[in-house]
């Protein structure tokens, strides 16, 4: 069995969420789309991705509402390609990949791309607990499964 | 090109964290290992995968030092596939794909699985900024360019 059909009958928030963004070049039109690339001409050149493999992998995430089609202010009649605010709530995923990336890939001094926070720092993000402030790291966890819908019946209801 | 070949040439962290953990069974393997799987058996039944392809993707875990090989405590020779201190370093991208399916995809209140933190509050994890202390989000980062190794040299002195 594939991993797609596993997704599909699993009971999983993060395999559901890889349904959808879990796709290799998804994550990386997605990075791309935060650091402001719109048009689908960027995205291809700057990727060097198929234009059908691109065209589908856009569709996927308008269909989810991840992204949206604008039309730009000069009216030319081409399409911007924008993060929603439902798509913009994917960047924790985003930042986190990085920052393994940066540590343990990379390592410290030597990362392709630095980032700074608004605050002037470099970045170094932490999980906290919205409610105590504290860190969360794996071990201060305490999970309860509950019965909820697969993921196949789940995404079947997102997309309407 | 494929995405792999891609993600080779590329100069981005996030493509090289994609290169070793991207796989969409890796980060299945991942979650359960964070869930306290153990057993090469285990991974095998709960995932439904090909024995070659846990094993290829266990082999690669442990070649990039993310997982590691124990033997139990009672030495029955049965080996043990451990996370190591790299690897739990992975926990955020992990928490982080959950968080947005629990939100965007099942919706608040039918999550198939309700965490708590260790302060016993339920987990709204937030990336917090190190140094201020504020949420990070997309846009309060400024990203700054450096020269960096690709990809596919960056791996190549990652794996030894």
């Amino acid at each position: 069995m594939g991993w797609a059909e596993q997704y599909e009958k699993d009971t999983c928030a993060i395999a559901a969420t890889l349904s959808v963004v879990g796709d290799p070049w998804t994550l990386l039109i997605l990075r791309d789309a935060f650091l402001g690339v719109r048009r689908f001409e960027d995205f291809r050149r700057g990727l060097g991705v198929a234009r059908s493999v691109l065209s589908a992998r856009l569709k996927k995430l308008v269909e989810y509402g991840i992204m949206r089609i604008g039309t730009d202010e000069l009216s030319t009649g081409r399409h911007d390609y924008l993060i929603t605010p439902k798509g913009a709530d994917l960047f924790p995923i985003l930042l986190s990949l990085k920052a393994w990336g940066d540590v343990h890939l990379y390592g410290r001094g030597a990362e392709p791309h630095a980032s700074k926070h608004v605050c002037g720092h470099h970045i170094d993000p932490k999980f906290t607990c919205a409610a105590c402030g504290e860190p969360i790291r794996y071990g201060d966890l305490r999970v309860e499964t509950r019965r909820a819908k697969t993921v196949g019946e789940t995404l079947a209801r997102v997309r309407g």
